[in-house]
């Protein structure tokens, strides 16, 4: 596996690549590989001839007093997780090669980017579309690996692409979990051993409503406030919890056909998000 | 020289050249086109394998009450221009094409949109970077022309391709002008002989502040007072005139070194844009 850091050797790297006819598939990361992005670099290595994973920890997606200075780092176990799964090339740019000191350019998918984690992280989709256009130019890839788990990003990835006309497929794959149904995610390292214990409960009360939606409850409010009952029980506070329409992110106050349930909580410091397709 | 109006099939045709090795050169139009964008063809005809000019009059870079509604159109003429000067492909495409129902996404420069033309255009350049990356990554150019008499935009496109790692070398050409000066563009056609008669000085007053300035005058508030006089001597009415770091086009007090000078006036109901780099 080679490590590329320079964003203009990456590029010319894979400008040879595709001239050559191969198929390129990335997997963008913030680094702390969990199996997660693994089971990403996995479906990547299946349906491309050549895997990237880029690992950068994006500053423009945090906000002040937010977690960007203790987001977890392990790149030499990034490097021997991404080689083991089958990464040709590890993407693993400096803050500076990605933001020149003039930079100045953003992107921004409206009304997609201000729902649900939007309302409390203002600027973080701003911040994540921007930079994942930066590195689909760079890399050029045909296809881009995202999990479900960050729902509202891959919905906003998707429109940002399909909007600007980007030449990449966005791929969004499920979310992997730990076996008390935690969605694997880099900040789970932030967790106490009780905290992670609690956290299961997050997944559990998202399976609740998934069953109390097939029992034929059907308001939005009722199924939220079950929700909310469920985890405040366990000490759990809530950031949002919002029944939504998959493709438009809209309140729903009704459940009609596929719906997305999608929740971000606060166990202790640490902010986790987690979400459940119910079709109803 | 063919005509393309579908999106998907000009990204098709265009990855055909690619793979095949062939470099594309593109001149991005509304458009009415004049001498000075035949100059930009010209010169991509030079620099490139295959010469693809698009005509799209693009609405999110008008506000309400521009003149979008009138803005000159004149496909028949345009294509027989095109073709004898060489372009290869006509990219016209609807606008339901380029602008799909659930259209969401923008790019902006922060800073560099905000001065000059900003002032009273506030949503222009944000139309602007937005249509031109749509384009850049439909086309997959690797040069794309500009005239400098759009010198703000020229700025805005070059910062945006460099801040989001765009795979297209942005070219500005010098303005061409009428025999009077007056600087070639479709809004002209707009103009009565006798505001055409005016227009003309226009590029005088500019002309004029440059001998000022090589006469020793460093002044800008000066500089731009004799324009104004100048101008407002002909009923010609100032939207602005600024004295700009050609870079970054912030407002310089004093001339030092290279300098833009740009205006943009009004005569009759018509707006006019002009600039002059200046060695002070």
């Amino acid at each position: 596996m080679r490590v590329i850091s320079s964003p203009e050797v990456m590029n010319s790297v894979s400008r040879k690549l595709i001239r050559s006819g191969k198929s390129i598939g990335l997997v963008p990361t913030m680094g702390a590989l969990h199996y997660g992005h693994l089971s990403l670099i996995k479906k990547a290595r299946k349906e491309n001839d050549i895997v990237i994973v880029s690992v950068f920890i994006n500053p423009k997606q945090f906000s002040k007093g937010e977690d960007y200075e203790r987001y977890p780092k392990d790149i030499i176990n990034d490097r021997l997780k991404a080689a083991k799964f089958g990464c040709d090339i590890l993407f693993h740019p400096g803050n500076d090669s990605i933001y020149k000191k003039d930079f100045a350019t953003h992107v921004k998918v409206e009304g997609l980017s201000e729902a649900m984690c939007g309302t409390s992280r203002p600027h973080h989709f701003k911040g994540v579309a921007t930079i994942c256009l930066k590195l689909f130019n760079i890399i050029m890839p045909g296809r881009a690996y995202f999990g479900q788990k960050d729902y509202q990003q891959t919905v906003i990835i998707k429109r940002m692409v399909k909007d600007l006309n980007v030449n990449t497929d966005i791929k969004a794959l499920p979310t992997v979990r730990e076996s008390s149904g935690l969605a694997m995610s880099s900040r789970n390292s932030y967790l106490s051993c009780q905290e992670r214990e609690l956290a299961g409960f997050i997944y559990k009360s998202l399976k609740d409503a998934q069953r109390l939606i097939k029992s034929g409850e059907r308001r939005s409010a009722k199924i939220i406030s079950d929700i909310s009952k469920a985890l405040r029980s366990h000490h759990i506070n809530i950031d949002y919890i919002s029944i939504v329409d998959p493709a438009t992110l809209k309140n729903l106050k009704h459940t009609k056909g596929k719906v997305l349930i999608a929740l971000a909580v606060r166990i202790g410091k640490t902010r986790l998000i987690d979400n459940i397709l119910v079709s109803s």
